[in-house]
């Protein structure tokens, strides 16, 4: 069984910065009783843009028009995002209100309001009161502090952020992103919503494809119980003040580049498992020996979202049957007679028969903050990996009276 | 909003009986410290038998093999079930065990061996103990009593127990079935088990079809929390015992038989539904004004199967962003602009809105011990129903615990 690794590293990671030309800020307008709730991001030029957005049909008025505004020419200058409220169901006059929120910051920061984003998450089917929002948005300034990344949160028990940076012609090269989770596993407070900003100078049409290939293996490959939100949204800035030479898929650093943006989204979907709402492990599965990605994705994903396997580790049972019959449930390739697993990479399954591993030891395993789940498909040679957590009785606590 | 009701009734709902020709047992056998743990079902003739089972790929030895026998003549005499091992994901041996069940119960009652259906349910990964297996097969007998249908059970809180009597050609025909839930929701205790016998004289290769298109809208309808196990199956048998003239498709009485098998299998599969794991509440979710009957069917599903849907219900709060995000995770036909639920059929959401209802009346009916969600997709005019239970503390205290 292989053991996972980092890649070489061609970054590092550092405490949380804005990467050059960014402000940020963020305040308590009023939507919450006891929170910042609103926070946005400016870019001193406008900045090449990318997004990634809920598969939901009922998508949230700020995720489609975002999408659509991000579309019209793949650039961004500013961002405001606020939490309490999802804007989510809430008829033409969500989109109204979504526009009206472009066009204050427009005013305010004197740009384009096709260059503005705008991000929700609250509480679903309320429309946005409209006076605390204005009033939000005019006493934002632009700062370095990094109070958007508390601004965002709802449940979550702390903010998530990441910064990577690297060298690329000389210039350092910053990568920072910050996420709100928890919300993934709402779809009433709606929203798992991410940010990455880099100063990088990427050529044009660069950013959506990197987003779209390194989001399919970090924030797609999170489960908390299945449920997708209306307003799940990852957006990502490069502004090019880093003054690097144009970055293209012919770069030198180009792979560097990638790894250390795949490095931030990996660490802050790792973070939003890990804070799931209830949870008291984080639950990672690499599956190993697989048909293709494909498939070792889904089966990764498969164990990591089954509830028997989540309750399982949570009353630390080494129970692998739970494990097997998850991978079963798959229509993925699997050589059901040579099928094996470890947890911490101690052996329990090997050729789909039990290993005459030591129940106590496992018991000391399981009760662990992490736990790894690795799966061997003896189908190929791909790898896949994916995160949640255990399913704990906080889960349904707080689940079974979120509104009240 | 249209209420679901029963077509007209053509059969009539009676005490659990035996349909005439079949005879039963249940003993325990010693796989159970404190239960009946094994029993059969003998038919006097040779029935027309019909089967569907689980499609997870480790599917087990009892299961694999009670397919290829019926799949040989579509024919079973007697089956054989036992609780507290399901003999799953037990290699080569697991196969050989089976075979020497069908042997030593084709040697008992004097029938081919290839007669001889096997069924297992319990913890996954053990080889059958042979002994205790052959002494339970010894001290079984040919009597009308109904201890089969407690043998079968693991968790279960009560029996599963259903039949219906319609006439026939001047003919009473019996249709009788019974089954293990709980299990549903356990791939470790592996299985849901289903076994309907009648005295129906039908027409050859009329069985199969007749089960794979009711349990489709039944047994496949139910969910606790979307892990199929290893085991699972449906097994039916029709001996002609009750001297009807051979039913076929063309038969008069065709559609009120139909009618009968689907009602038994309804009321088995809600009765599954409503005794899962910690379950305090059956939750059926009818689904109306849908594009097709599948995309009815699978939204149905889908939000009673949601993690979010089930602990709002638990917490008798009448969250409905939460159905309606479940059913815009689907990809089936949704006017989002016009979508409504309805919860006990009071109107919570209209046109994607939110009704002014009252919150403490949904209260009390959310309080109530079956709670009808009905959702209308305004896209089509199918409809579909699917059934489910709250997801509570219990749930997860018997699942973080059941192999300690």
């Amino acid at each position: 069984m292989q053991k996972s690794s980092d890649d070489a590293i061609a970054y590092n990671i550092v405490p949380f910065t804005w990467p050059k030309g960014y402000k940020s800020d963020g305040v308590q307008a009023g939507l919450s009783k006891d929170k910042k709730d609103m926070g946005w991001i400016y870019s001193e030029q406008p900045a090449q843009a990318a997004g990634t957005y809920t598969t939901n049909q009922f998508q949230a008025a700020p995720t489609k028009i975002t999408k659509q505004t991000i579309n019209l020419d793949h650039k961004l200058q500013a961002v405001i995002v606020n939490s309490a409220n999802a804007n989510s169901v809430t008829g033409n006059q969500g989109d109204i209100d979504v526009k009206k929120e472009q066009q204050l910051v427009s005013e305010k920061l004197n740009i384009d309001p096709d260059l503005v984003g705008v991000a929700s998450t609250g509480v679903i089917g309320q429309n946005l009161p409209m006076g605390i929002i204005e009033k939000g948005i005019n006493s934002l300034q632009l700062l370095d502090n990094d109070n958007v990344t508390t601004a965002i949160l709802t449940t979550d028990k702390h903010a998530k952020t990441i910064s990577t940076q690297l060298t690329i012609d000389g210039q350092t090269v910053t990568i920072s992103g910050f996420c709100k989770g928890s919300g993934m596993i709402h779809p009433n407070m709606a929203t798992m919503l991410g940010f990455v900003v880099t100063d990088a100078k990427v050529a044009d049409g660069l950013l959506q494809p990197i987003l779209s290939h390194e989001v399919d293996s970090t924030f797609n490959q999170i489960t908390v119980d299945g449920d997708t939100s209306t307003n799940d949204m990852v957006v990502t800035m490069a502004n090019g003040c880093a003054n690097n030479e144009l970055l293209t898929e012919q770069s030198e650093q180009y792979p560097a580049f990638v790894a250390a943006f795949n490095k931030v989204l990996a660490e802050l979907a790792k973070d939003i498992a890990a804070d799931g709402e209830g949870a008291t492990k984080l639950v990672e599965v690499n599956v190993q020996n697989a048909y293709d990605k494909v498939e070792a994705q889904q089966v990764a994903k498969a164990v990591v979202g089954s509830s028997l396997v989540k309750t399982a580790i949570f009353g630390n049972d080494a129970n692998w049957g739970r494990i097997v019959a998850a991978v079963g449930q798959t229509n993925a390739h699997v050589d059901i007679d040579h099928t094996s697993v470890w947890i911490n990479y101690v052996p329990i399954v090997k050729n789909s028969a039990s290993t005459d591993f030591d129940e106590s030891q496992m018991k000391d395993e399981l009760a662990k903050k992490v736990i790894t789940v690795t799966v061997d498909l003896n189908s190929g040679t791909a790898t896949g990996q994916a995160w949640g957590c255990d399913l704990t009785y906080d889960y349904v606590r707080i689940n079974a009276s979120y509104r009240s």
